[in-house]
């Protein structure tokens, strides 16, 4: 076994075998999202330098932007303590949020308890996931 | 029902009743660890303006800081597109990780596939954590 598959086998995945990844953009280390990875979508992740995840509402793998062209360029990889959770240093083109905005996190608490929207779109998701 | 707690009971937990927290350092946008809350922990961390989590190990609340001091102010919380997912944005009194790190994510993927240290020790675990 490479020392790359020792690593990726060393990390602790949850009962379905995944672990959490979170989306950091490198430039500006802002949190984009966070999504799940099992070793294969890892391992692809790697490979490729194109993010990859396993949805967990779908249950298959799918790559960042696969519909929507906005890919994240892999710029490093980070564990915790715990070797229970990532973070991907990426490089992201367009924006991560299938909403439209750049970071999925585009809503904040309020002093009133609610949640605000504090970001602007930056596209429409109408047209970028257009059903032919 | 008060806003509050309508907005807390909105959000998407895992069947354990839990969703995952980003803790980013409110000055440097660091990512400083990753854990995990339920309404209550969300709740006690909202009233009380220090982070507050629920242990999947240990089965039960914690406040970050308990042991060491280390405690963390909250700042604001944001959420995903998803609902299940938050960021707590909060400023780090010391340093985030147990191992003694400012971060708990202090290692780095290097080209061979290791794990490489990419920070320096802030404290000493053994001195912070000392037995009676």
């Amino acid at each position: 076994m490479s020392k790359l598959e020792e690593t990726i086998a060393g990390l602790k995945y949850d009962a379905d075998g995944l672990i959490p990844a979170v989306c950091v953009e490198a430039h500006s280390r802002q949190v984009l999202m966070v999504a799940y990875m099992d070793a294969e979508a890892l391992r692809k992740t790697i490979q490729t330098g194109k993010t990859h995840f396993y949805s967990r509402s779908r249950q298959k793998h799918w790559m960042k932007g696969e519909s929507s062209g906005h890919t994240q360029d892999l710029k490093a990889i980070y564990v915790d303590c715990d070797d229970d959770t990532l973070i991907i240093e990426v490089h992201q083109h367009g924006a991560a949020c299938h909403m439209g905005y750049y970071s999925c996190f585009f809503r904040k608490l309020t002093d009133d308890g609610r949640w605000q929207i504090i970001a602007k779109k930056v596209f429409e998701p109408r047209e970028v996931y257009k059903k032919d």
